[in-house]
């Protein structure tokens, strides 16, 4: 019979995260929204339809396991050289490589207590250690990340900015200072999936000639297309090609490699998308004054609302949400989990949590 | 600056395969027959591609990471349970996670020499220790492969039938037998890729109560998505229950779900596209011999033609039918290397190979 290694043995069971398709299954009934799962509601440009419908009919064929038409128009639109960029299975897949790459049984790596959880499994899934900080004032605590990396001899140090699921986010300068202070043998991974819907001082420019950090983006959030799950990061080639080394070379589909290179093609659409999602970011945070609420200034796809009590009031709330048929998320540890994350949606989805907050805080204050 | 782990450090640079638009890329000129990849000419049922052209437009969304009704409908199929089924990026996806569960360092695998690299690449990366058994007549030597297996102890033998590249297979009667040989603490990992091309014979019926055998399949091959990336096993629930802890849970984007779904409930397609298959495997043999060559017997999508020199003479061939601007491949180990591997084709594919073969010899005769 099979025979599992010691790490896999030692494993949690537990997903990261239980998608919208398993709660609606659950509830019998599909969500009237679906802003929870930080998604792009307005969706991708429709020249990236189009490209990935014509595409559809070539389906036959593996993708180009170089990637290399993407890639190349990635780095011409970054400005980089094409060895300085990867295209991966999303974020989550890159972040998995990394981890597979830098982490193992005794090393240590830092992140944020609360932050993405898909980053821990990984971690924890290579055997690393992983090490938490607490967030300070719904920041990550960019300062505290880098001294327990120094403390601890960490390999990797994970930063969202924006972050998630708060959508704070910190000044380019910041961040700049945090790369400066990478120790020795560590590895700052910068996820930047948020990028596109921060205010303009939040972009530290690339220079992916710097070996401390790693800067990973992706299609699934600005570009609308977390179903075809097209992820890229941009440093050092060295760096790059050892994920050449590890990865699954025909991981990404021909689809996607066709969808993503059509949308990043059209970055009109991309802007005119992040004007729609500041809007909606408005309008939540409207939604929650009129409650008598308050929320958390953002600088992603999604506005973090303070409920105003306990984690647990948060989790009611959230219950009375999904049960009226709106999906949203919510953080979930000490202090953020008093707060539920809401997905910047269309005029209809908003108008859907318009609808549903008053009696979701009512159901919680019973 | 970045650290890798001392295993990452240790692999090698190479790809398992270079794909065929990296070779027009070299050659500066796209190919009038793309039969190299073993890829499905015939492409995949009409509602699979409509299907993914109408998830196309929804492609906003995260494809559900639970791969539910995909994985309920195999089960369905298949006449298993939905927890003895796992979905992943593909075959090669899949064996990735496999040599991640069992393998580590010396741990012993075994293998065919000139087998499947793939899989090759995911145990070295993985830092197993690889352990091969020559190929006896053109055939995967399946007591060979049990016998070092438990000479070596291992955790992890890797067997395709029908195999690829020779396209030979063994009665189901011959795996049946293996099974019951495997050693106590390891797991045989049938690669079943090109079952649906193969002989009735040659698939054993599904016991997934059985420990010691995890089979693998895709819609790569017979179903005509390779560019989808969707791959499946059948194991012992554990086994399968274990995929979940280390797999990227939304790695099968939404528009390959919906695909593999429609293409899945239509077998009359399936089964017309095995028929064109088997003609154009006959018409492949035909042309050898015309030329004076012999072919091996195949159950694939592909045919092995024995072009009776050695590996040199072989490799002289192909470099003139890509010249020709007709992409095969070549098994790339004595003596299979004495073969030229071509896919079934169009009409077309068929005529562009028999028109270039002549030369091609001739070329390589001079």
């Amino acid at each position: 019979m099979f025979a599992l290694n010691d790490l896999v043995k030692s494993l949690p069971g537990g997903v990261p995260f239980v998608g919208p398709e398993e709660l609606e299954r659950e509830r019998d009934s599909p969500f009237i929204s679906r802003i929870g799962a930080n998604e792009n509601v307005f969706g991708p440009s429709n020249k990236a339809i189009k490209a990935m419908q014509l595409e559809a009919s070539r389906v036959w064929r593996y993708g180009d396991p170089e990637n290399h038409d993407l890639r190349h128009a990635l780095a011409r639109h970054l400005g980089v050289d094409a060895d300085q960029v990867i295209v991966g299975e999303g974020i989550d897949g890159l972040l998995g490589y990394l981890a597979r790459m830098t982490v193992g049984p005794n090393i240590n790596v830092v992140t944020s207590l609360g932050a993405y959880p898909t980053f821990s499994y990984h971690v924890i899934g290579y055997g690393g250690h992983l090490m938490t900080v607490p967030y300070r004032d719904d920041h990550e605590d960019v300062d505290a990340l880098i001294e327990t990396a120094h403390r601890h001899d960490a390999a990797l140090i994970y930063l969202a900015n924006p972050d998630n699921p708060m959508g704070t986010f910190h000044d380019a300068s910041v961040i700049s200072k945090a790369i400066n202070s990478v120790p020795e043998n560590c590895l700052l991974a910068l996820d930047e999936a948020y990028l596109e819907c921060a205010p303009p001082n939040t972009a530290l420019p690339l220079d992916p000639e710097d070996q401390r950090v790693i800067r990973l983006r992706t299609f699934s959030k600005a570009y609308g297309m977390a179903g075809a799950r097209v992820g890229y990061a941009i440093a050092h080639r060295e760096l790059i090609a050892a994920f050449n080394r590890v990865r699954n070379h025909f991981g990404i589909g021909r689809i996607s490699q066709a969808g993503a290179l059509a949308a990043l093609a059209d970055q009109t659409y991309v802007k005119e998308t992040v004007v729609k999602i500041a809007a909606a970011r408005k309008r939540i945070s409207e939604i929650a004054h009129a409650n008598g609420l308050t929320s958390i200034k953002s600088a992603a796809n999604f506005v973090a609302i303070d409920c105003g009590h306990d984690g647990e009031f948060a989790q009611k709330v959230l219950a009375s949400l999904v049960n009226q048929g709106v999906f949203v998320r919510m953080p979930f540890v000490i202090p953020q989990n008093r707060c539920i994350r809401i997905t910047a949606g269309t005029v209809s989805d908003m108008l859907n949590f318009e609808r549903a907050l008053p009696k979701a805080l009512q159901e919680a204050r019973v």
